[in-house]
Protein backbone atom coordinates (compact mmCIF):
# COMPACT_ATOMS: atom_id res chain seq x y z
CA UNK A 1 0.00 0.00 0.00
CA UNK A 2 2.10 3.57 -0.74
CA UNK A 3 1.49 6.21 1.87
CA UNK A 4 -1.31 8.03 -0.17
CA UNK A 5 -3.81 5.07 -0.05
CA UNK A 6 -3.09 4.69 3.47
CA UNK A 7 -3.81 8.12 3.82
CA UNK A 8 -6.70 8.36 1.72
CA UNK A 9 -8.58 5.40 3.86
CA UNK A 10 -8.12 7.65 6.97
CA UNK A 11 -9.22 10.52 5.81
CA UNK A 12 -10.61 11.42 8.40
CA UNK A 13 -9.84 14.10 11.28
CA UNK A 14 -5.70 13.71 10.83
CA UNK A 15 -3.74 17.14 11.10
CA UNK A 16 -1.27 16.10 8.73
CA UNK A 17 -1.14 15.97 4.59
CA UNK A 18 -0.15 13.63 2.04
CA UNK A 19 3.07 15.95 1.41
CA UNK A 20 4.63 15.64 4.97
CA UNK A 21 3.88 11.99 5.11
CA UNK A 22 5.74 11.28 1.79
CA UNK A 23 8.74 13.20 2.70
CA UNK A 24 8.94 11.94 6.00
CA UNK A 25 8.75 8.38 4.07
CA UNK A 26 11.29 9.56 2.23
CA UNK A 27 13.51 10.62 4.21
CA UNK A 28 13.42 7.57 6.10
CA UNK A 29 13.87 5.16 3.59
CA UNK A 30 16.25 6.67 1.77
CA UNK A 31 18.43 6.89 5.01
CA UNK A 32 21.42 4.36 4.43
CA UNK A 33 24.65 4.14 6.80
CA UNK A 34 27.08 5.31 3.99
CA UNK A 35 30.72 4.11 4.46
CA UNK A 36 32.20 6.27 1.72
CA UNK A 37 31.82 10.06 1.56
CA UNK A 38 31.58 12.40 -1.65
CA UNK A 39 34.43 15.09 -1.02
CA UNK A 40 31.97 17.54 -0.83
CA UNK A 41 30.92 20.37 2.51
CA UNK A 42 28.31 20.30 4.81
CA UNK A 43 27.07 23.97 5.21
CA UNK A 44 28.07 25.16 8.74
CA UNK A 45 24.50 26.48 9.22
CA UNK A 46 22.81 23.03 8.40
CA UNK A 47 25.13 21.15 10.74
CA UNK A 48 23.89 23.56 13.46
CA UNK A 49 20.20 23.81 12.26
CA UNK A 50 20.64 19.31 12.65
CA UNK A 51 22.21 19.77 16.31
CA UNK A 52 19.04 21.72 17.01
CA UNK A 53 16.76 19.43 15.60
CA UNK A 54 19.21 16.66 17.65
CA UNK A 55 18.06 18.15 21.34
CA UNK A 56 14.56 17.84 20.70
CA UNK A 57 14.51 14.40 21.06
CA UNK A 58 12.26 13.61 23.60
CA UNK A 59 14.63 12.09 27.06
CA UNK A 60 14.19 10.94 30.25
CA UNK A 61 12.62 12.92 32.75
CA UNK A 62 13.69 15.89 30.44
CA UNK A 63 17.40 15.49 32.61
CA UNK A 64 18.89 15.48 28.84
CA UNK A 65 22.04 13.24 29.91
CA UNK A 66 23.67 13.74 26.08
CA UNK A 67 26.21 15.73 24.63
CA UNK A 68 27.15 16.13 21.02
CA UNK A 69 31.28 17.13 19.85
CA UNK A 70 31.12 18.55 17.09
CA UNK A 71 34.85 17.90 15.59
CA UNK A 72 35.50 20.61 13.39
CA UNK A 73 39.50 20.89 13.88
CA UNK A 74 41.58 19.12 11.19
CA UNK A 75 43.95 17.57 13.42
CA UNK A 76 41.54 16.54 16.04
CA UNK A 77 39.33 15.19 13.07
CA UNK A 78 41.99 13.09 11.81
CA UNK A 79 42.92 11.32 15.28
CA UNK A 80 39.21 10.94 15.66
CA UNK A 81 39.47 8.72 12.25
CA UNK A 82 42.34 7.21 13.51
CA UNK A 83 40.26 6.20 16.33
CA UNK A 84 37.34 4.97 14.52
CA UNK A 85 39.86 2.36 13.58
CA UNK A 86 40.57 4.27 9.88
CA UNK A 87 37.13 2.90 8.47
CA UNK A 88 36.03 5.02 4.89
CA UNK A 89 33.17 6.52 6.90
CA UNK A 90 35.22 8.19 8.99
CA UNK A 91 37.98 9.37 6.97
CA UNK A 92 36.10 10.26 4.16
CA UNK A 93 33.54 12.07 6.05
CA UNK A 94 32.71 15.86 5.88
CA UNK A 95 32.42 16.20 9.68
CA UNK A 96 31.72 14.12 12.48
CA UNK A 97 30.10 13.95 15.57
CA UNK A 98 30.80 12.47 18.61
CA UNK A 99 27.61 11.60 20.58
CA UNK A 100 28.12 10.99 24.18
CA UNK A 101 26.24 9.39 27.06
CA UNK A 102 26.48 10.86 30.26
CA UNK A 103 25.16 9.12 33.17
CA UNK A 104 26.69 11.81 35.53
CA UNK A 105 25.30 14.97 34.65
CA UNK A 106 21.38 14.57 36.26
CA UNK A 107 22.22 16.30 39.27
CA UNK A 108 23.36 19.53 37.42
CA UNK A 109 19.86 18.96 35.33
CA UNK A 110 18.20 18.25 38.16
CA UNK A 111 19.10 21.43 39.41
CA UNK A 112 17.98 23.57 36.72
CA UNK A 113 14.99 22.39 36.67
CA UNK A 114 14.15 23.06 39.64
CA UNK A 115 15.48 26.47 39.33
CA UNK A 116 13.14 26.56 36.58
CA UNK A 117 10.25 25.46 38.21
CA UNK A 118 10.82 27.87 41.31
CA UNK A 119 10.36 30.54 38.20
CA UNK A 120 6.66 29.36 37.94
CA UNK A 121 4.22 32.38 38.55
CA UNK A 122 0.22 33.12 37.66
CA UNK A 123 1.04 33.16 33.82
CA UNK A 124 2.90 30.45 33.94
CA UNK A 125 1.92 28.00 36.34
CA UNK A 126 3.59 24.78 37.42
CA UNK A 127 1.74 21.53 39.48
CA UNK A 128 3.14 20.77 42.68
CA UNK A 129 4.08 17.26 41.71
CA UNK A 130 6.42 18.41 38.77
CA UNK A 131 8.49 20.32 41.89
CA UNK A 132 8.06 17.35 43.99
CA UNK A 133 9.20 14.99 40.80
CA UNK A 134 12.51 17.15 40.81
CA UNK A 135 12.95 17.44 44.23
CA UNK A 136 11.99 13.90 45.47
CA UNK A 137 11.41 11.16 43.47
CA UNK A 138 14.66 12.21 40.39
CA UNK A 139 17.53 11.63 43.35
CA UNK A 140 15.49 8.62 44.63
CA UNK A 141 15.54 6.95 41.09
CA UNK A 142 19.21 8.27 39.56
CA UNK A 143 20.98 8.39 42.73
CA UNK A 144 22.58 5.03 43.34
CA UNK A 145 25.42 6.04 46.59
CA UNK A 146 29.36 6.39 45.89
CA UNK A 147 30.56 4.14 43.51
CA UNK A 148 27.04 2.63 42.80
CA UNK A 149 27.14 0.98 45.56
CA UNK A 150 23.70 1.19 46.70
CA UNK A 151 22.77 -0.98 43.03
CA UNK A 152 22.10 -3.82 44.75
CA UNK A 153 20.40 -2.71 47.96
CA UNK A 154 17.76 -0.42 45.64
CA UNK A 155 17.66 -3.67 43.71
CA UNK A 156 16.43 -5.43 46.48
CA UNK A 157 13.92 -3.04 47.57
CA UNK A 158 12.82 -2.90 44.50
CA UNK A 159 11.96 -6.19 43.71
CA UNK A 160 10.40 -6.46 47.31
CA UNK A 161 8.09 -3.56 46.55
CA UNK A 162 7.26 -5.57 43.32
CA UNK A 163 5.93 -8.35 44.64
CA UNK A 164 2.87 -6.30 46.06
CA UNK A 165 2.38 -4.22 43.74
CA UNK A 166 3.27 -2.71 40.26
CA UNK A 167 6.65 -0.58 40.94
CA UNK A 168 9.81 0.21 38.79
CA UNK A 169 12.59 -1.96 38.88
CA UNK A 170 15.54 0.70 38.42
CA UNK A 171 17.35 2.09 37.86
CA UNK A 172 19.50 -0.07 40.10
CA UNK A 173 23.34 0.50 39.66
CA UNK A 174 25.91 1.45 37.26
CA UNK A 175 25.20 -1.14 34.53
CA UNK A 176 21.16 0.19 34.64
CA UNK A 177 22.35 4.46 34.69
CA UNK A 178 24.67 3.42 31.77
CA UNK A 179 21.49 1.93 29.74
CA UNK A 180 19.64 4.84 30.98
CA UNK A 181 21.85 7.06 29.60
CA UNK A 182 22.90 5.75 26.60
CA UNK A 183 19.14 5.24 25.51
CA UNK A 184 18.14 8.84 25.55
CA UNK A 185 21.62 10.13 23.97
CA UNK A 186 20.47 7.12 21.03
CA UNK A 187 16.91 8.83 20.37
CA UNK A 188 18.74 12.28 19.73
CA UNK A 189 21.05 10.44 17.30
CA UNK A 190 18.67 9.28 15.61
CA UNK A 191 17.22 12.68 15.16
CA UNK A 192 20.34 14.01 13.79
CA UNK A 193 20.65 11.03 11.30
CA UNK A 194 17.03 12.16 10.04
CA UNK A 195 18.11 15.54 9.94
CA UNK A 196 20.76 15.37 8.14
CA UNK A 197 19.32 13.23 6.06
CA UNK A 198 16.19 15.73 5.24
CA UNK A 199 18.80 18.59 4.76
CA UNK A 200 20.54 16.37 1.58
CA UNK A 201 22.95 14.19 3.27
CA UNK A 202 24.04 11.67 4.84
CA UNK A 203 25.20 9.79 7.39
CA UNK A 204 27.03 6.21 9.36
CA UNK A 205 26.58 5.72 13.10
CA UNK A 206 29.67 3.73 14.04
CA UNK A 207 30.12 1.86 17.28
CA UNK A 208 34.03 0.27 15.99
CA UNK A 209 36.01 2.96 17.73
CA UNK A 210 38.42 3.01 20.15
CA UNK A 211 36.47 4.71 22.98
CA UNK A 212 39.28 5.22 25.60
CA UNK A 213 41.08 7.24 23.15
CA UNK A 214 38.11 9.03 21.91
CA UNK A 215 37.40 9.64 25.53
CA UNK A 216 41.45 11.28 26.00
CA UNK A 217 40.87 13.17 22.84
CA UNK A 218 38.00 14.91 24.23
CA UNK A 219 39.47 15.30 27.24
CA UNK A 220 35.82 13.72 28.92
CA UNK A 221 34.93 12.73 32.44
CA UNK A 222 34.64 9.64 33.82
CA UNK A 223 31.28 9.52 33.99
CA UNK A 224 30.86 10.51 29.93
CA UNK A 225 30.79 6.91 27.94
CA UNK A 226 31.11 7.38 23.83
CA UNK A 227 27.23 6.32 22.57
CA UNK A 228 28.14 6.72 18.82
CA UNK A 229 30.47 8.90 16.52
CA UNK A 230 28.15 9.63 13.59
CA UNK A 231 29.76 10.60 10.35
CA UNK A 232 28.06 13.02 7.45
CA UNK A 233 28.39 13.89 4.39
CA UNK A 234 27.15 13.27 1.20
CA UNK A 235 26.82 9.95 -0.36
CA UNK A 236 29.18 8.53 -2.86
CA UNK A 237 27.41 5.33 -4.82
CA UNK A 238 30.19 3.30 -3.96
CA UNK A 239 29.54 4.26 -0.16
CA UNK A 240 26.06 2.32 -0.15
CA UNK A 241 27.02 -1.72 0.81
CA UNK A 242 24.63 -3.21 -1.55
CA UNK A 243 20.73 -3.35 -0.72
CA UNK A 244 19.28 -2.70 2.89
CA UNK A 245 18.43 -6.11 4.33
CA UNK A 246 15.90 -6.41 6.96
CA UNK A 247 14.64 -9.88 8.39
CA UNK A 248 11.05 -10.49 7.92
CA UNK A 249 9.01 -8.52 10.15
CA UNK A 250 7.33 -10.97 11.83
CA UNK A 251 10.13 -12.35 13.71
CA UNK A 252 10.65 -8.49 15.12
CA UNK A 253 7.01 -6.95 15.11
CA UNK A 254 4.56 -8.68 17.24
CA UNK A 255 0.63 -8.46 17.73
CA UNK A 256 -0.14 -9.28 20.70
CA UNK B 1 17.13 31.85 11.01
CA UNK B 2 14.39 30.24 9.29
CA UNK B 3 14.53 26.37 7.42
CA UNK B 4 14.20 28.38 4.31
CA UNK B 5 16.98 30.99 5.26
CA UNK B 6 19.37 28.09 5.90
CA UNK B 7 18.45 26.89 2.62
CA UNK B 8 18.57 29.40 0.48
CA UNK B 9 21.90 30.24 1.94
CA UNK B 10 23.04 27.22 0.50
CA UNK B 11 21.17 26.18 -2.61
CA UNK B 12 23.55 24.48 -4.46
CA UNK B 13 23.92 20.90 -5.06
CA UNK B 14 21.49 19.79 -2.46
CA UNK B 15 18.93 17.01 -3.34
CA UNK B 16 16.52 17.97 -0.96
CA UNK B 17 13.64 20.69 -1.23
CA UNK B 18 12.39 23.25 1.33
CA UNK B 19 9.35 21.30 0.97
CA UNK B 20 10.72 18.37 2.39
CA UNK B 21 12.79 20.35 5.15
CA UNK B 22 9.96 22.52 6.33
CA UNK B 23 7.74 19.00 6.87
CA UNK B 24 10.65 17.01 8.62
CA UNK B 25 11.37 20.26 10.58
CA UNK B 26 7.89 20.49 11.74
CA UNK B 27 7.33 16.84 12.46
CA UNK B 28 10.44 17.11 14.89
CA UNK B 29 9.55 20.68 16.59
CA UNK B 30 6.11 19.91 17.39
CA UNK B 31 6.73 16.28 18.52
CA UNK B 32 5.47 16.60 22.21
CA UNK B 33 5.83 13.67 24.97
CA UNK B 34 2.58 13.75 25.51
CA UNK B 35 0.88 12.58 28.83
CA UNK B 36 -3.40 12.60 27.80
CA UNK B 37 -4.59 11.14 25.05
CA UNK B 38 -8.20 11.80 23.35
CA UNK B 39 -10.49 9.10 22.62
CA UNK B 40 -9.71 8.54 19.29
CA UNK B 41 -8.76 5.57 17.86
CA UNK B 42 -5.38 5.15 15.16
CA UNK B 43 -6.32 3.34 12.21
CA UNK B 44 -4.13 -0.29 12.17
CA UNK B 45 -3.12 0.82 8.41
CA UNK B 46 -1.46 3.28 10.08
CA UNK B 47 0.12 1.44 13.21
CA UNK B 48 1.46 -1.04 10.80
CA UNK B 49 3.00 1.38 8.73
CA UNK B 50 4.85 3.79 11.70
CA UNK B 51 6.10 -0.02 12.64
CA UNK B 52 7.29 -0.82 9.10
CA UNK B 53 9.33 2.72 9.47
CA UNK B 54 10.53 1.89 13.22
CA UNK B 55 12.44 -1.15 11.88
CA UNK B 56 14.24 0.94 8.91
CA UNK B 57 16.42 2.26 11.65
CA UNK B 58 20.34 1.66 11.69
CA UNK B 59 21.22 -0.65 13.82
CA UNK B 60 24.42 -2.53 15.17
CA UNK B 61 26.28 -4.72 12.77
CA UNK B 62 22.89 -5.24 10.93
CA UNK B 63 21.81 -8.07 13.73
CA UNK B 64 18.89 -6.00 14.39
CA UNK B 65 18.59 -6.69 18.05
CA UNK B 66 15.16 -5.49 18.73
CA UNK B 67 11.50 -6.17 18.85
CA UNK B 68 8.40 -4.46 19.29
CA UNK B 69 5.22 -5.43 21.05
CA UNK B 70 2.01 -4.24 19.76
CA UNK B 71 -0.21 -4.57 22.90
CA UNK B 72 -4.26 -4.90 21.32
CA UNK B 73 -5.78 -6.95 23.37
CA UNK B 74 -8.14 -5.70 25.51
CA UNK B 75 -7.40 -7.16 28.68
CA UNK B 76 -3.46 -7.21 27.65
CA UNK B 77 -3.47 -3.30 27.16
CA UNK B 78 -5.01 -2.79 30.74
CA UNK B 79 -2.13 -4.77 32.10
CA UNK B 80 0.20 -3.25 30.64
CA UNK B 81 -1.36 0.39 31.26
CA UNK B 82 -1.12 -1.08 35.25
CA UNK B 83 2.39 -2.20 34.79
CA UNK B 84 2.88 1.30 33.69
CA UNK B 85 1.69 2.45 37.33
CA UNK B 86 -1.31 3.73 35.67
CA UNK B 87 -0.16 7.12 34.29
CA UNK B 88 -2.58 9.13 32.46
CA UNK B 89 -0.10 8.41 29.23
CA UNK B 90 -0.77 4.82 29.28
CA UNK B 91 -4.18 4.30 30.73
CA UNK B 92 -5.61 6.99 27.86
CA UNK B 93 -3.48 5.74 24.72
CA UNK B 94 -5.03 4.41 21.82
CA UNK B 95 -1.85 1.94 21.34
CA UNK B 96 0.97 0.85 22.81
CA UNK B 97 3.85 -0.53 22.14
CA UNK B 98 6.60 -2.37 24.29
CA UNK B 99 9.95 -1.65 22.47
CA UNK B 100 12.09 -4.57 23.78
CA UNK B 101 16.20 -4.91 23.46
CA UNK B 102 17.61 -8.14 22.85
CA UNK B 103 21.45 -8.83 23.72
CA UNK B 104 20.97 -12.69 23.10
CA UNK B 105 19.28 -13.11 19.54
CA UNK B 106 22.45 -11.26 17.24
CA UNK B 107 23.30 -15.43 17.47
CA UNK B 108 19.97 -16.10 15.67
CA UNK B 109 20.49 -13.15 13.34
CA UNK B 110 24.09 -13.69 12.78
CA UNK B 111 23.11 -16.81 11.34
CA UNK B 112 20.72 -15.48 9.15
CA UNK B 113 22.94 -13.06 7.74
CA UNK B 114 25.45 -15.61 6.74
CA UNK B 115 22.53 -17.34 4.80
CA UNK B 116 22.20 -14.07 2.95
CA UNK B 117 25.36 -13.87 2.07
CA UNK B 118 25.92 -16.88 0.83
CA UNK B 119 23.03 -16.77 -1.83
CA UNK B 120 25.41 -13.72 -3.42
CA UNK B 121 25.86 -14.51 -7.07
CA UNK B 122 27.58 -12.80 -10.38
CA UNK B 123 24.16 -10.18 -10.14
CA UNK B 124 24.48 -10.03 -6.59
CA UNK B 125 28.14 -10.03 -5.43
CA UNK B 126 29.08 -10.17 -1.83
CA UNK B 127 32.81 -8.94 -0.70
CA UNK B 128 34.67 -12.20 0.99
CA UNK B 129 35.16 -8.90 4.01
CA UNK B 130 31.54 -8.75 4.73
CA UNK B 131 31.30 -13.16 5.18
CA UNK B 132 34.66 -12.74 6.97
CA UNK B 133 32.87 -10.12 9.51
CA UNK B 134 29.53 -12.59 10.06
CA UNK B 135 31.99 -15.65 10.29
CA UNK B 136 34.39 -13.74 12.49
CA UNK B 137 34.71 -10.59 13.79
CA UNK B 138 30.58 -11.08 14.96
CA UNK B 139 31.43 -13.75 17.48
CA UNK B 140 34.30 -12.46 18.60
CA UNK B 141 32.68 -8.80 19.59
CA UNK B 142 29.05 -10.35 20.96
CA UNK B 143 30.52 -13.55 22.26
CA UNK B 144 31.19 -13.00 26.01
CA UNK B 145 30.77 -16.85 27.03
CA UNK B 146 28.75 -18.37 29.00
CA UNK B 147 27.33 -16.68 31.57
CA UNK B 148 29.24 -13.36 29.96
CA UNK B 149 32.22 -14.89 32.38
CA UNK B 150 34.29 -13.76 29.44
CA UNK B 151 33.90 -10.54 30.13
CA UNK B 152 36.55 -9.62 32.49
CA UNK B 153 38.98 -11.35 30.31
CA UNK B 154 37.80 -9.86 27.01
CA UNK B 155 38.21 -6.21 28.85
CA UNK B 156 41.33 -6.79 29.64
CA UNK B 157 42.65 -7.81 26.15
CA UNK B 158 41.47 -5.03 24.32
CA UNK B 159 42.96 -2.61 26.74
CA UNK B 160 46.37 -4.12 26.56
CA UNK B 161 45.78 -3.98 22.92
CA UNK B 162 44.34 -0.19 22.95
CA UNK B 163 47.75 0.26 24.93
CA UNK B 164 49.60 0.10 21.17
CA UNK B 165 46.92 1.22 18.93
CA UNK B 166 43.75 2.28 18.57
CA UNK B 167 41.37 -0.95 19.29
CA UNK B 168 37.62 -1.31 19.87
CA UNK B 169 37.14 -1.50 23.75
CA UNK B 170 34.34 -3.48 24.05
CA UNK B 171 31.27 -4.82 24.11
CA UNK B 172 32.64 -6.59 27.19
CA UNK B 173 30.64 -8.45 29.34
CA UNK B 174 26.71 -8.08 30.10
CA UNK B 175 26.65 -4.64 31.26
CA UNK B 176 28.12 -3.75 27.52
CA UNK B 177 25.65 -5.71 26.00
CA UNK B 178 23.04 -4.27 27.55
CA UNK B 179 24.31 -0.92 26.59
CA UNK B 180 24.57 -2.62 22.68
CA UNK B 181 20.94 -3.55 22.56
CA UNK B 182 19.29 -0.30 24.72
CA UNK B 183 21.13 2.02 21.95
CA UNK B 184 20.07 0.24 18.80
CA UNK B 185 16.22 -0.42 19.87
CA UNK B 186 16.27 3.49 20.67
CA UNK B 187 17.35 4.01 17.51
CA UNK B 188 13.88 2.57 16.13
CA UNK B 189 12.33 3.99 18.93
CA UNK B 190 12.78 7.28 17.80
CA UNK B 191 11.63 6.43 14.02
CA UNK B 192 8.38 5.02 15.64
CA UNK B 193 7.11 8.23 17.54
CA UNK B 194 8.73 10.40 14.72
CA UNK B 195 6.51 8.46 12.33
CA UNK B 196 3.31 8.76 14.45
CA UNK B 197 3.44 12.65 14.26
CA UNK B 198 4.43 12.62 10.66
CA UNK B 199 1.11 10.72 10.61
CA UNK B 200 -0.88 13.56 12.45
CA UNK B 201 -0.21 11.21 15.73
CA UNK B 202 1.16 11.53 19.20
CA UNK B 203 3.34 9.60 21.24
CA UNK B 204 5.03 8.94 24.62
CA UNK B 205 8.34 7.35 25.43
CA UNK B 206 7.90 5.51 29.37
CA UNK B 207 10.22 4.92 31.31
CA UNK B 208 8.53 4.73 34.55
CA UNK B 209 7.09 0.73 34.18
CA UNK B 210 7.48 -2.38 36.04
CA UNK B 211 9.81 -4.17 33.83
CA UNK B 212 9.59 -7.88 35.48
CA UNK B 213 5.91 -7.97 35.59
CA UNK B 214 6.00 -6.66 31.55
CA UNK B 215 8.31 -9.17 30.63
CA UNK B 216 6.05 -11.41 32.42
CA UNK B 217 2.86 -10.23 30.73
CA UNK B 218 4.73 -10.84 27.26
CA UNK B 219 6.23 -14.21 28.12
CA UNK B 220 9.40 -12.69 27.20
CA UNK B 221 13.08 -14.69 27.85
CA UNK B 222 15.77 -13.71 30.40
CA UNK B 223 17.94 -11.82 27.36
CA UNK B 224 14.95 -9.30 26.53
CA UNK B 225 14.93 -6.08 28.39
CA UNK B 226 11.91 -3.68 27.75
CA UNK B 227 13.83 -0.46 26.72
CA UNK B 228 10.47 1.84 26.46
CA UNK B 229 6.85 1.46 26.30
CA UNK B 230 5.68 4.14 23.50
CA UNK B 231 2.20 5.02 24.11
CA UNK B 232 0.28 6.53 21.12
CA UNK B 233 -2.76 8.57 20.04
CA UNK B 234 -4.66 11.87 19.43
CA UNK B 235 -3.28 14.50 22.00
CA UNK B 236 -5.15 16.12 24.07
CA UNK B 237 -4.29 19.94 24.55
CA UNK B 238 -4.33 19.48 27.74
CA UNK B 239 -1.82 16.19 27.67
CA UNK B 240 1.19 18.84 26.79
CA UNK B 241 2.90 19.66 29.98
CA UNK B 242 4.22 23.27 29.33
CA UNK B 243 6.06 24.34 27.06
CA UNK B 244 9.01 22.49 25.80
CA UNK B 245 12.15 22.76 28.23
CA UNK B 246 15.63 22.70 26.76
CA UNK B 247 18.65 23.91 28.92
CA UNK B 248 21.19 26.34 26.90
CA UNK B 249 22.47 24.52 23.92
CA UNK B 250 26.66 25.29 25.14
CA UNK B 251 26.35 22.76 27.97
CA UNK B 252 25.41 20.05 25.15
CA UNK B 253 26.72 21.10 21.94
CA UNK B 254 30.60 21.85 21.82
CA UNK B 255 32.51 22.72 18.26
CA UNK B 256 36.08 21.10 19.01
Amino acid sequence: MTSSQVLAEVNSTMKTTEATTQAFENIVRTRRSIRVFECHAIPETIMRRCLDLTLLAPNSSNLQPWEFYWVRDEAKKEQLAKCCLGQPAAVTAAEMVVCVARRDTWKRNRKWMLELLDQANASNPVPASAKRYYKTLVPLACGQGPGYLLGPFKKLVMNLIGLRKPSPRGPAGKSDMRVWAHKTTALACQNLMLSLRAYGYDSCPMEGFDGARVKRLLSLPRGAEICMVISAGKRSEKGVYGKQVRFPKKHFVFEV
